[in-house]
């Protein structure tokens, strides 16, 4: 074995100590686990003042350093939103447990008997950016679906993170688990976060959150299992046969709903048959909702003030009151359109056409495909799937909407009789 | 951009020609599909003496390279096995269709309509060592789940794969479809190898199959995501409540049915309390068997002839016969060996008491827990699964045999009304 970096050695010490801790939660009952989640909630109520005191030292550094308004409001604690948090923790404790279900099974002609069954997944790692909400949204579901989890949070966040992370461990530790199902990797810095994504064999998972240059990060470096998430260079065709009024509503949505998250739209797609009633009409709302229009030739025809569109900007996921716009002569340009600029996170089409749609759902290969409707419905608290930890845009293991599910692995086992093969 | 190499260009080419192709695939029905397979099982019936011809060369060169019998009896094709290799062709095609099936959905509360659908992957990535016959049986399983596919084959059978990727991609192309769906990067040596790993959003998965050292490559190199497949190191564990009987026939049939695949069981370990009755006579059928034990002090005092084990021998994925075996003071002890030394594949308990077998079902954290039966039983045949493409040790989604299914992802289709989100 080569000489391993002072970081790289607590980190593994961290993952070993998660790992072992890990097999005490696998024989959990829910119940049990339920508690857990309550214990910590309650501690995250009864250490308020602490934690509020940390987030003001991380409030106070970052407004110094020159942090924008918009990224310091997420980066802020209140008392109001502790109690959100502890609220949405005991939330997860009302979902289903995942583990334990038996997801098939037959009996095979010789006898023998197959189940096939949800257990945990064992160690997670999480790393993401600013919000130290995320720290406890985790946390609360990584324990949930019976695994332990190694935390890496924004060094933005790093005071509040620490006793966010402290307070879950007493939480965990109230409840008679061993404190090492929840650690931070906060103190190794960049060598302890590369470390958590090259500890195979300690940690079975690692799920970045964030911008797209972590996630780039995470991609190139980790040999544990990844999942990208979260990257959303969404679309909305306009098709021909739209209900023009849905398709202005929904195009205005996607956009200006909540610019900055990743299923918000990023290039509105519109057939030339009905650019010249619609796009003046949507222009106009989109323009005096804020939005800069980066409008091909034919789109700036038809809205003024729309600035030129270059091939940058099909490409870009600007999360901002940005969107481009380009006049496209068929459902079939538009997929070709999506097909190369995607990120495979969301596209949605406005037709009352069936065979547009049918097309375009089945063609488009994305994670959601919306008909009619906003991409902003991308999103596990509105798919029903309670709480979720990211939105994978990768096609193996989850993808859309993730929840506790997908923090889970299955088990074959196989019951015979004194069984050999022949 | 940085410079690409011309391998990694020619590959890159080779993998936006296969995403292209993939999206006429995609829409297929089952029966035209079927059809494509029948035509490439045709097709290398009709090309059986060039084949065998580029097969000989191949067998040539190695013989003269000093390959051993057993690995040049894996490389070698003669009429018979290319008549078994197209037969299983034919047998793929009548598999069930993973792709169209819905996997769940459910009308949320605002109406949107949510369905969650079964969908091809795109293009898969194969990495394989010396067995032709995997070539064929990787490109047709990647096929009938609507997938694209590039080979890379070890160069052993180089010219072997050519020839049978030029057979099928004959056949794809009798029946209506591109060619470039089927293509070999093996003209493009090791740089062509990292690069197919490294083509992200050209391809969608890779999977290598073949020995510790080509997985341990992929998973350092690969950012495309990955499977991990076929590296046992598989236990069998006698229970002091075992059959002693059924104890003596399952070690057996796991050490010496099969040695040199990846579900052959490695490591033995026995009960205190039955090691004085079972191991003497156990251990002689193995040694009979031909079978060189690796034993601790305790297991060399009832089996003459066995050597001495070190630790080594624990994490040994031996793959001959030869045979770990320790004496264990409890069912807790052999878990935590197996926890320990374990690569996740198959492990085995003989036991009729059934709290040891629930704790070791329970605990044991493997792809595969066989109570009462043998290691050899993992396997996509055997469970009923129709042919398989690998076996996973990894948890992210597939563990154990994977199929067809494991070569699809889904997909979410949303139905709205004109639905904005407030």
């Amino acid at each position: 074995m080569t000489e391993l970096s002072e970081a790289t050695q607590q980190v593994h010490a961290l993952a070993a100590k998660a790992k072992e801790s890990a097999r005490t939660l696998r024989l959990a009952t829910t119940a049990s686990k339920n508690a857990m989640l309550h214990s910590i909630a309650d501690e995250l109520v009864a250490n308020m003042d602490t934690i509020l005191a940390a987030n003001e030292t991380d409030m106070t550094r970052e407004r110094e350093g020159g942090m924008s308004d918009s990224l310091l409001d997420r980066l802020q604690l209140t008392t109001e939103r502790l109690e959100g948090i502890a609220d949405a923790v005991r939330e997860v404790a009302t979902l289903p447990d995942p583990v334990g279900e038996i997801v098939g099974g037959r009996t095979l002609a010789n006898g023998l008997r197959l189940i096939n069954k949800r257990v945990p997944m064992g160690v997670i790692g999480m790393i993401y950016e600013a919000r130290p909400n995320v720290t406890v949204d985790a946390a609360v579901l990584a324990l949930k679906a019976g695994n332990a989890v190694l935390l890496r949070g924004g060094s933005a966040a790093l005071e509040s993170n620490k006793v966010l992370v402290e307070t879950i461990r007493a939480g965990v530790v109230k409840a008679g688990y061993p404190a090492d199902l929840v650690a931070t990797v906060d103190d190794y810095g960049r060598d302890g976060s590369v470390a958590l994504m090259k500890a195979r064999g300690l940690v079975d998972l690692v799920i970045p959150r964030g911008g797209a240059g972590l996630i780039q990060t995470v991609i190139e470096q980790a040999t544990v299992p990844t999942i990208e998430t979260g990257v959303g260079n969404c679309h909305v065709y306009i098709d021909r046969d739209a209900d023009l009024d849905s398709a202005h509503n929904i195009a205005l949505n996607a956009k200006t709903h909540r610019p900055g998250v990743c299923n918000a739209a990023e290039t509105l797609l519109v057939h030339r048959d009905v650019a010249a009633e619609l796009l003046p009409r949507l222009g106009a709302s989109l323009i005096a909702a804020g939005v800069t229009i980066h409008g091909d030739d034919a789109t700036r025809e038809f809205v003024e003030g729309a600035v030129v569109a270059t091939d940058e900007d099909w490409e870009t996921e600007y999360l901002s009151l940005d969107l481009a716009v380009k006049v496209v002569d068929s459902a079939e340009e538009a997929i070709a359109h999506i097909l190369t600029y995607s990120t495979g996170h969301t596209e949605a089409i406005v037709s009352n056409n069936v065979s547009a749609v049918n097309l375009f759902t089945s063609t488009v290969d994305s994670a959601v495909v919306m008909v009619n409707a906003s991409t902003r419905f991308t999103d596990g608290g509105q798919f029903g799937l309670g709480a979720e930890i990211g939105i994978s845009t990768q096609k193996l293991h989850a993808r859309g909407p993730m929840a506790l599910q997908e923090l889970t692995t299955t088990t074959w086992i196989v019951q015979g009789d004194g069984h050999v093969r022949n």
